[in-house]
């Protein structure tokens, strides 16, 4: 693969990119000027190849014959790289293997035993180095991963994102009770030494976390003994650089059952709600992702925004799995920050952009229900799957990757009379992998679709 | 393009396709041959290339060296054709193009406007090449078509389908009222009239009706007065060889605008609502299609039963315009005939494939509500595109049209290990036309993928 890696390099023509919630910068015209560590160093309006050599280069030091140049051709623009902010990538092969399952089911029927397979080492090279070909097709330039129980096969998909040159937060999944005796953690010492060795061997594959990341990752409280949740938070507390993920509030059942494993005495929580176990654990911090967030009460999405905690809204799964309509209009609402997650395999689709797309969708399920500001629109879910998505994952202000988009050959038909707000709407609700034509990452050219 | 038509043809492999509402079946080392003229006239379990050539083509005349032969590879399947059974040709270049509206703003705002510039016939041609090309690469070999109120673009249309070698239904659009003066027809009798001229000119350019049909197409309800109503239901009587396409129930504002416009007492109508309405103009037949029927009343849905009119659901337009969730569980469970419908441009997607997936999305979302059995599986959602449909649309039994599928280079990821129920399940949930290589109508090759 042509990486570009190690070159200055100049991307011209038209970009496109969440403003604020609202609104999209529409950019043609315009240059950008990326260094050899991948950092953007200039931006210029009204600026095309020729004026950047003669008016930029020699303030950066640069001269044009070492300038790797990246044009857009008409209908095409630069858009930021996609962020995932929940999935998991051990279960990629069963995407739309669901039937009509409900979360906790599933987790027994199609998942757990998936999950528990990818101790096999080569399995788990096949299953890792495709769903991260997968997803940097569809444009995900970072991506907050759940792995699995195995830490030799955790440490491997951060290992090959870091050799994919995509960003990634990789988590080994912490779970010692509840789940099938093939598939958990021994003991919470046991869980807590397996965790410390992942994230070590993460560190040391990426000093300075330039790519890839550990993550803190309980799996959910239903699979953590207290002794474990206890452990962790206290892990969370003696690496605040690392970010924690885990999953809230997606099913009554799943609900349900977190209130009788945790009773409020037992925990010392202040009420007997779900965020509140987390709480009163020590991870519920302004560096954990929570995922789904589709049934909280009032009191919950308070806590949550008083402690800092994110949201990954993730939409096909929440449809797919019959989990329920979140309401994101609601949390944004309560400033709540919230992104986006493909949740594969309870969610099927691979792509933010459907990720997107669905999120546009389902709030018109909860505007169904009563609620007709519950709608979002094209700019806020195109704000959710990047900005959004960015502020989630703890990475605001540095991802800044652009992906050029175009739309040839794919299934966005384009007629000539369309306004770029028009051709955005198009590819948000009819685009594909297709659209994606090149994703950069730091300023390495990490795909490109022939 | 290569027709293979006038060619006596073989089909090898592995046939998937739907037995009943709850199971598909799965046929591998079958084949299947199709005459001269399109039809199936030999379905042989456990044979192949050379048992076909040696123990069927004697029975039916047939020397090896003049039949065509198409075999699947590893890991594709022959499937039959989509029923598109609801959607506007002429508003194909407004998908993803909706806002946050929802029907009646919708209509004024986007597609007006586009429908009635679809008099020039120059850019109607644009528009429905390209609406018939795109359709047929997802699979949609039938497909039941709105145009506009324009006589000569809608006729186009109907010779456009008949080239390419698309089934389909053409409606010229009749609507003599509340749509804005440069766009409806004069008089009833003028609506009436252009309507026969249409019919004309379709029964004319494909005697028989081999390929192409037209269908009497009053817009709906709101759009028509009382004398036109009258006098379409007056033509279906007439012209009882014909199928009749409108819309009912899509959304709450519309069905009072329908009980504002019709009260009982002028229309005697057995009751005030949006069923009676049609039945009471003798538009509500065993041969209409009705799509949307979102919020239905139990005494509408018996009504319809009882006439036999058909249901196309429209799932993805439901949802991005906000119209509500149908409750097709509960309509397939009165008896009543369903397929789908992408319903381009209320949906955003051209493909059947997609609306069936969505189905299966907005089937949950149903269910969230409290009714679990709601839920639509794979193989349900896979009846309604193409049994349901072909019923939908008065095709039952007669389209036999198979398309190669495949899943290669498209969204679809297999490992290997899958069985074939799960690799149909992730077709369903992330295939695209990319995993659609050929698609035959009566035999003929009307699309393939280079």
């Amino acid at each position: 693969m042509t990486t570009h890696q190690n070159q200055n390099q100049l991307f011209v023509g038209s970009f496109i990119y969440s403003k604020n919630l609202d609104e999209l910068e529409y950019l043609h015209g315009a240059a950008i000027c990326v260094d050899k560590e991948g950092k953007i160093v200039a931006v210029e309006r009204d600026c095309d190849e020729q004026t950047a050599i003669e008016t930029v280069f020699p303030g950066l030091g640069w001269s044009a014959d070492e300038v790797v140049v990246s044009v857009t051709k008409d209908g095409q623009f630069f858009f930021p790289g996609f962020i995932d902010t929940h999935l998991h990538a051990s279960q990629y092969p069963n995407v739309g293997i669901f039937g009509k399952s409900t979360l906790l089911d599933w987790l027994n029927t199609y998942t757990f035993p998936l999950e528990a397979s990818l101790a096999d080492p080569l399995k788990a090279r096949k299953v890792y180095s495709r769903v991260i070909r997968k997803t940097l097709s569809h444009g995900t330039t970072c991506a907050a991963y759940y792995a699995t129980v195995d830490v030799p096969s955790t440490n491997l998909l951060a290992d090959l994102c870091l050799a994919a040159g995509q960003r990634a937060l990789v988590g080994r999944v912490c779970m010692d009770q509840l789940s099938p005796a093939y598939y958990r953690d021994d003991s919470p010492a046991a869980s807590l030494a397996a965790t410390r060795a992942s994230i070590a061997h993460i560190e040391k594959a990426d000093p300075g976390m330039r790519l890839v990341r550990p993550v803190i990752t309980p799996r959910f409280a239903p699979s953590c003994s207290a002794p474990l949740m206890r452990a962790l938070g206290d892990l969370a507390k003696e690496m605040p650089h690392l970010s924690v993920q885990t999953h809230i509030s997606e099913n009554a059942g799943e609900i349900a059952l977190v209130r009788e494993l945790f009773p409020m005495e037992s925990t010392g929580a202040a009420d007997d709600s779900y965020a509140a176990v987390y709480d009163a654990f020590g991870l519920l911090t302004d560096r954990t992702i929570l995922a789904h967030a589709v049934h909280l009460s009032e009191a919950e999405a308070d806590l949550i925004k008083t402690r800092g905690a994110k949201v990954s809204h993730c939409p096909c799964s929440n449809s797919a799995i019959t989990s329920g309509a979140a309401r994101v209009r609601w949390l944004l609402g309560k400033g709540i920050v919230c992104g986006l997650g493909t949740d594969m395999s309870g969610g099927y689709s691979p792509s933010v952009l459907e990720a997107a797309r669905l999120a546009a969708l389902v709030s018109r399920h909860v505007a169904m229900g009563g609620d007709e500001k519950a709608k979002l629109s094209v700019e806020e879910v195109l704000y959710l799957a990047t900005k959004g998505g960015a502020e989630v994952v703890g990475l605001e202000g540095r991802v800044g990757g652009f992906e050029e988009d175009g739309e040839e050959d794919g299934n966005v038909d384009v007629f000539g009379w369309e306004s770029w707000g028009d051709m955005v709407a198009k590819w948000v609700y009819n685009g594909d992998d297709r659209n994606t034509k090149k994703v950069w990452v730091k300023g390495r050219l990490v795909h490109e679709r022939k």
